[in-house]
């Protein structure tokens, strides 16, 4: 009997086109469909929290798929890790209701962007974080995340807004966090636009090297004008950590 | 005039064919060479503590190369980075004596393998990790280590034994530690043999899942027969941490 299966995935995300399949280029829910195939004989359709972009990475992505099989939990994340590349793990697999839907049960989620000043980043850390060369001002940084908390029209801060039927969403927690010359930015929402995260992360680094005001960051979110906020920061410093349910 | 310039050099190996030149192989020290050759016109030696096998890291190697420059150590250091792929970072460059030699100067040595147990490694530590698929016995592991520690014939655990005048090195500390699934091995000594630490751990490792007793490592150790201790361990687990002058 066919049976609904919730999984807890990790993958660097370094080499992929992103999550989302794409035709003819290697994505992370394709090698997940492949390695279920190699086990099931059939190809089948894993569905995802969303889609993460090319070259970003995931800690606690959640997907859902439908298996008719006799294997126990562990057995089929074993079998599914068995096959899946060394960049890819499946770390939990759990029997979920049939009602269960990754991307529509889905009721938040967690990002966390690094960035890395000074010199050269760590040799063994270089796809995980984003270099930039100089410290940029946090206290301004915070200042400026405080504007973009709440319930606001998010569509300059993001990419194809016009394919949305809503580009309003509650972002309800951001932290900037330092440690180490590494600064850790961490979003909360019920949702994100396409590169929604990254344009935040680019558009409050310009705040930080004060290339952008307050009121600027007010023009985006509330002017009429519709124009990109601020720049789009590099895909790899980005991680999916967590979708609440 | 000409000045001796000693380097702090972290790389990750995964890429490269070891420290060494090889004729048509991708190494670290090439890479560094070709790297100086950009901003000095010359081709010049860069002279390392050791060498690393393919695969093998480094925190910490050393080396040291004649320049006549009238840049500053930190200006030399930001042009060796600028030049020198992402996986090879100069930590710091400093001026030295004219005698300082980063392979006759040197005076120990240390090196930590660096084993997972458990499901997958973290997909972000899965080049720097070797992966076990159980936890071992440390405390046989400790208890072996106890006895490799101190002034031996390593003859049994090298390769390329009959290329030294002498196999007899001091290794004065092993440290066994746990954490997260994580098992650390530190290894300090005067100097180390060509696959020397990777035997060790593959040796520990036995003597931890009961294949080997202390009789074999005594055996090894004092034993008139010329037969490698035990399998040499996988290159990504282990990292050149420091060398000391």
């Amino acid at each position: 009997m066919e049976k609904n299966y919730k999984m807890l995935i990790a993958y660097d995300g370094s080499r992929y086109y992103g999550w989302q399949h794409q035709p003819d280029k290697i994505t992370v829910q394709g090698e997940i469909e492949n390695a279920i195939e190699r086990f099931t004989g059939k190809r089948l359709e894993v569905i995802g929290a969303g889609r993460t972009d090319a070259g970003v990475h995931a800690r606690g992505m959640t997907a859902n798929v439908f298996l008719s099989t006799q294997m126990t939990d562990m057995q089929i994340r074993d079998h599914l890790n068995r096959y899946l590349p060394e960049d890819i793990a499946i770390l939990e697999v759990r029997e979920a209701s049939k009602n269960f839907h990754a991307r529509y049960s889905a009721v938040g989620k967690t990002y966390r962007y690094t960035l890395y000043y000074g010199e050269k980043p760590s040799v063994f850390e270089r796809k995980i974080v984003t270099a930039i060369s100089k410290k940029p001002d946090l206290e301004k940084m915070r200042e400026a995340a405080s504007l973009l908390m709440g319930e606001h029209d998010f569509k300059n801060f993001c990419i194809n807004a016009q394919m949305k039927k809503s580009t309003v969403r509650i972002v309800d927690r951001i932290e900037i966090e330092e440690e180490n010359n590494h600064i850790y930015l961490s979003f909360h929402g019920t949702g994100f636009l396409q590169n929604m995260v990254r344009i935040m992360v680019g558009t409050l680094l310009e705040v930080g090297y004060g290339k952008l005001s307050y009121e600027d960051i007010k023009n985006s979110l509330y002017g009429a004008e519709s124009k990109k906020a601020g720049p789009t920061a590099a895909p790899e410093g980005l991680c999916l950590m967590e979708v609440d349910y």
